[in-house]
């Protein structure tokens, strides 16, 4: 099986930190392949980015011609999931939703631990349209960029101050809400004796499930293709 | 990896043709053992015998001594998730939610097609408390009883019917609304060109993730392990 | 008029008492019974708990042959309400449900101060299921068990502490969260300065005011009478 | 004890309706005094007139000097409720919200049977308020004024006609939605199958049971003690 | 244009001071005419007063005879706003849901700063009502009557006190809780770096869009005419 | 003062149109410029069109250099309004959150009336992130596609059609849910009786209001100006 991981951004090292994360994630029969859009923002943090990105994916996954079982968004809390399930005839997992999935199976109530506070609106809105907010308890900023994740130290002692937050507010799961932080989950999960979901390892065994039982998106209302028509993807302009 | 799937009810053939539905969405390296409670109702339509139910697979779950690395429970709408939860050391996933968190993932909302209408309570209950209640759109019942379902003319003609009652409502995927109706997915799907969501084999897959992630049900706040105390599972009683 | 109360656990002293308040409050021609489950947990603490509890109440009630014009349920937040009203022909009142009834009555929010803090979830659930959840501002702690109660004076000054944390969330009027708590209201109520409601007292109240006004649950839908089949009622293991 | 039964219109004649259907719902120690006010509207269809009654009511109640152990709304559907629990120092149950308290636990969902449409968004709002709302399935007009509700025959026609749309909502109970129909309750309800409630009687037995248990409504925070202040209560204009 | 403002209490001052409001913030072709009721409290604070006010700003209303061809309510978080819908031929707006409006196009959620902590109820009762309490992160007192409110020094640092809360709640915009802080916004505002809303401005800007647009009540529904019957405003009683 | 009308699409006789409502809409003050993206999709029918639609009006809004006091967004239910906040100094309003407002002053509940049935998943996501969705009692299709609505013949059938759906299912208000319907409102408002609101009218008028009233997008929390960074607006690519 053939899984499609988009990186939601431009920048190389992420894609493959995120498929590092998805490959040790997937079973023995499946292959992973990262894709990086080759225009969008350098991170995803806010609206502007988060729409910017949506569109540099799904123009990444129309020019797409190898072989795809499922795709794989890893953009956390960030647009396009939907426009995907139009445009491609295979499953589609978000990070974001797929974490949720998971984190609800494992405790009455979950937290996201995030990067930055301002991105909490876009993951809240995110996982409210997916259909599995009602069990959320909070969104939790750690107040670091997305690149400034590198910094696995101090990274950690946020994640671990921030998750103390999303404790006192009800959580008894947490969720990594970055692609970015994929890889933390263990080191964190150990510390705080909690369980720790990471969206990427989420939404590979996801997309895997929905293949293994022969499951698509449905074509009947919300998710039908694309209509044909005449469609320029962006200018060019730096 | 072993997954036990334990049936709601003591109907041996139940558990035969639960057993066959999961074995056929489990992975390869994945061994399915079912388990019929030794007491209980015969089969479950309403919350009396969904009561008896829950605590007649919790007393088979804690008697059980075999192996077991994911439980998985196969009773659509009934109760006990919670209990098998803070009981067994190992993931728990039920087929109510596993169905829902993958209709999800398959359309913007989904309808979930039961056997008696009295049923439906149950079902809204039980999506609502595993956090996946939101985008479900219609619960309807075909009329059928549990114990009807081995007729198999009948119970698809049955399910069209009242699938198109969910679709009205807005549902673009469909949940098969009982573990006995398991098998009915493909048929009724190409029929209906809709994806169809079976929980038992959803359950399977949702299981296989979380044991192969190395996740486990959170020991904090609701699901922390019973108290030792004095029980007792039963008069004996006919 | 003979109203019938089930203990939710094993414990004799505990229904001694919940008889003790039962009668308090009932009015001049009601004759209240207490019964007390033959088997089940000695205490309910938690879902295993919960669950166990409910099909042994269900149990002693369909094994009860005395006069009954109502039953009142007496374990806070413990599962079992709509099942004793499929089998029982007369009204059934749950005490979870009844106290948040008459505390909305009496103030824009009410909170409810339980035993553990891990019985949140349940008791949520329950009132949601009951439909008065909206009003509820929160479902607070005192860290006491269950059996621990009978130290009145500590469990007066851990229900004082919670019952702040409860009014800083905005509760207007309290809640007793336990069938064991039953004749504390008095005492904290003057200490707090606001109406406390015990759930025992509240439900005798109601299941009083249903059959005096002639009124039965309804047949129609979810609570329609179990359908005749074969059940075991525990295998009489310890 | 005295229960003070307040009219939301001046029409002396459902005053007199009113009080009889409350005193056959009283308990044998219970005195029931009817209050109609000296203005106000005859009837009250919609917001104005249901501000107007409110205010009106209101007036009643701090002029009234007779005993008074707790006091009953006899407007369904109309505002003042809040207004009341800050006036008088004994109990106020309104009948909007007393039906529904009752009805909720006679069935899962419960439905409104009310005179005109355009009422439907005050009880909607008056359910909401009271939080009481959550199992309302729907609430329905018959179309008939207040005061056409003389005619029993077209009455109970109307009522019926309407009553099976709610009951297609997913209505298990019926409630009386306006103050009026008292008396209907019986001969509908056999018509129906269907347990039918009657706001008066119900807010009659919820006030003997507040009184009886010595609970008043709360004053920290909503329903303080209004400030003493200058008020003019009409300009006596027609 | 002719927009005319009612007053929510007999305090003339203070009709004075939102008709300064309200001119400053009405276009070029606007006239303003203040209304002050002849009954009423002094001031609105709390739901009995909230009633009286209702009534008496209907009776102003529907008394007045002068050029109008839109209403601005000016009590925020008073009742009334529906029956002035049925009762004038021309569009009405209330402070409290116009500053929310107007909140929600400035940031993702918005808080109300009002004068006492008894209010927070009738506010809520009425963003919800008004369809806009979603985005609302919370509702919090200053603590200051509405008569205190002269006391400028004062009030600002209430005010900026009370806005902290709020932000800490997820407030990203603020609304002023009273029509007593008219002319607050902008010093308040430049202090807290947040964009303030007053009720007053913010509704003037709406009724005169709604007028310039020729959009009306709906009279379909709920705001229909109210129906000719006998009504008596008022005893005259002091 | 002057308005940017931002055209979701890159049919300039849209644009045109659009522009002639939003003049038609705007004050004696105000002058508006339409822009019309020089990317994107001719229509918006979908999510994936949707996406494209939002980078190329951001993208157009970027490199716009002329005078510009507010922002109208004019794609009925399409992405970018957030995202915009974002990037411009000057107050964005969004023409489906702004019809919305103003329909909530206007009936108890509002309908929209949009073109492909596909689209409503897109204007419910996009009305409940606008904090408007509460009173929406529908979303209805008419069937036409956005660029067939040039007959004006066939659109009012359609649009009246539909709109009856929608008074059936509560709505006592409608809404265009299409830039490329305005014009319709008054022709079809008379036919139905009933209030009928143009989002690019309003988000002309609440534009206006921002302005004339000094309000300005919140910079707390979610909408903070975009972080600076590296980001490329398209390849170019057909």
């Amino acid at each position: 099986m053939h899984i499609v991981v988009t990186n939601c951004n431009t920048t190389q090292e992420m894609t493959e930190e995120i498929v590092r994360g998805a490959r040790a994630a997937a079973g023995p029969g499946t292959t992973v392949t990262g894709l990086t859009p080759a225009w969008g923002p350098e991170s995803a943090e806010g609206w502007l980015d988060s729409y910017l990105s949506a569109t540099a994916v799904l123009d990444t996954l129309r020019t797409y011609e190898g072989p795809c079982d499922a795709v794989v968004m890893a953009g956390f809390g960030e647009h396009g999931r939907e426009g995907a399930r139009e445009l491609v005839n295979v499953p589609v997992v978000d990070i974001t939703e797929a974490a949720a999935h998971l984190a609800c199976l494992l405790g009455r109530r979950y937290g996201v631990v995030t990067t930055l506070e301002r991105s909490r609106g876009q993951i809240e809105d995110s996982l409210y349209a997916a259909g599995v907010a009602q069990n959320c308890a909070a969104v939790v900023g750690t107040g670091l960029g997305v690149l400034d994740l590198g910094d696995v130290q101090r990274t950690q002692e946020a994640f671990v101050t921030a998750a103390e937050r999303a404790r006192e507010a009800g959580a008894e799961v947490l969720v990594l809400g970055c692609a970015g932080m994929t890889g933390l989950q263990r080191a964190v999960g150990e510390k705080l004796d909690l369980p720790v979901v990471d969206g990427v390892a989420a939404a590979v065994k996801l997309a895997e499930s929905l293949v293994s039982l022969g499951l698509r998106t449905s074509r009947v209302g919300s998710y039908a293709r694309p209509l044909p028509k005449r469609r320029v993807w962006g200018a060019g302009r730096g």
